[in-house]
């Protein structure tokens, strides 16, 4: 079985043609031109899948994740973030007027459609139960009970990036004081790197890239080169990611930890402080088989999984 | 149908005969004794239920909300606190040895039969989805989706007490840097109050009871009759709560949130300081139908919420 996966980003749309059992055909991608508006982001995301409906064989449906809150129908995509002008937008009417009366199209929120993908293809393959964080521009996340989606009450669920570890921190960009992604989020994690660096007055970031233009990947290099500043600043974020993760474990008692997202690729230098902590935030008695792992797909999370929606309903209904 | 309902807490064991329909129809309560070992308060459990089985009517089973972790199957009760020499118990068959072993036997931790309790007497009634808190010598919870407990990989899920809202806060009892029981836990709130008075030099509480005696209801008390420094306390704690139920709301979109519990009798000089901060650390667009009340059973919610275990599981039989 086969169907297109839709990674709708800020920047790209990624799209891709998905074997169910084989994982990535062919992949395509297009820029975004978010400020063009909702009409050209819609023409844009018909020129990345196109070319791959073209290929033979038979489509099962169509798949996108998308920023911004779904509804419980997953139909509705309301209020994307840097897509100026959508207000509240039925993304699935819209994609089967461009891509066909008759196909299947199913919306989720990216977050949620990364962690499926992880649950397939990559590194969740193994579990039934776990928490996706997504570590990029903001902080996302997904909850997977039993190989579903928790999506709350109205399919907002698994907005991790919110939480606050700190109820007197700095605020992140919607204002909420110590939200992790106030310290992880990836124009606040290069603010505070920074601040730290002027306590490593040798660090080798000063010259390349420059305080200026440090980003998580340059940051993560130098650290990788043993430069002490880059190595105490993803030590640092490390243990906050640690704090946000163990009040997750006890309220939901799900113990393994997926990071993917751009900011994950710090691997080690930033997760092995943050398996360092994290016990020390959970309960006693719920110690065990806590599991912080890095994503290995990369950015083929999010085509992968929104894929996986499709796959995912066709199994469903042949249950019923 | 009727049904007993005991609440097994650290001092006293309550048990309630159950009718579905109509709540409570006779109580009964029996020193705990928990220092006497296990064996003793088995004994207990069985002086405190026996008297109410004697009644007329068929008793379609018997429930029992116990401290402490209990198995996904719900018959073992791993380490209660407070509760020397238990280690892990079959409480199921053990109460199955003393009542009779044709009568159905079930288990759940305490805050998960408190918040059973409240959905159907008490102020979650009218809810399908709420979490519930109790505030009481810990700070406990519970997660209820679909009208059902969200127990997690392991049945420990609900664990909001050792939830960190400062990652680099006081400890609580488990050495949980900020967890929520280190600001709301009984002992820890008299602690923060008797600092906090210092401020407070003309506080009433100094001379009642005095601040060597401070309790959460001599603070309630101080608060009603307008005392300024035990407003601040309380005013104070609403607002690490609101800080931890914010970080609740983003993860799971669950938006009505019970609060019960001793020191829940505190009422709006509680909640309201958590009601006026709670939606500054929730992310914008998930702030609708965010509401936090306070539990109306008091100590009788765990003892109805043990009987709805047997109704719930009749209930469940019934559609198969």
């Amino acid at each position: 079985m086969q169907a297109i996966g839709i990674d709708l980003g800020g920047t790209y749309i990624k799209a891709a043609l998905v074997h169910k059992a084989f994982g990535l055909v062919k992949t395509n991608s297009v820029e975004t031109g978010a400020d063009l508006g909702k009409d050209h982001v819609l023409s844009q995301i018909e020129a990345a899948v196109k070319p791959l409906m073209r290929r033979r064989g038979r489509i099962a449906g169509v798949g996108i994740g998308a920023p911004g809150s779904i509804d419980l129908d997953r139909k509705m995509l309301i209020h994307p973030p840097n897509m100026p002008g959508w207000g509240v937008v039925d993304l699935r009417q819209a994609l089967k007027k461009r891509l066909g009366r008759r196909i299947n199209v199913f919306v989720e929120n990216d977050a949620n459609a990364a962690a499926l993908g992880s649950g397939r293809y990559g590194a969740a393959r193994n579990h039934d139960h776990y928490i996706m964080v997504t570590l990029g521009t903001g902080v996302g996340g997904a909850i997977v009970f039993n190989k579903r989606i928790f999506r709350g009450e109205t399919g907002a669920a698994g907005e991790i990036g919110h939480i606050s570890i700190d109820y007197s921190g700095p605020p992140d960009q919607a204002g909420v004081n110590g939200a992790i992604e106030a310290y992880l989020g990836q124009r606040f994690l290069t603010g505070h790197a920074r601040e730290q660096l002027e306590q490593y007055p040798d660090s080798m970031l000063y010259v390349a890239p420059g305080l200026e233009n440090l980003t998580p990947a340059t940051i993560t290099e130098a650290a990788m080169n043993k430069d002490p500043g880059a190595i105490a600043v993803l030590e640092w974020a490390g243990q906050k990611l640690g704090c946000v993760l163990g009040g997750i474990v006890n309220l939901l008692d799900i113990r393994t930890i997926v990071i993917g997202g751009g900011v994950s690729k710090a691997g080690d230098m930033l997760l092995k402080p943050a398996r360092d902590v994290i016990l020390s935030y959970i309960k006693p008695g719920m110690h065990e088989d806590v599991n912080v792992i890095q994503e290995t797909l990369g950015n083929e999370a999010g085509m992968l999984g929104a894929a996986c929606l499709v796959f995912d309903q066709l199994d469903d209904e042949k249950q019923k």
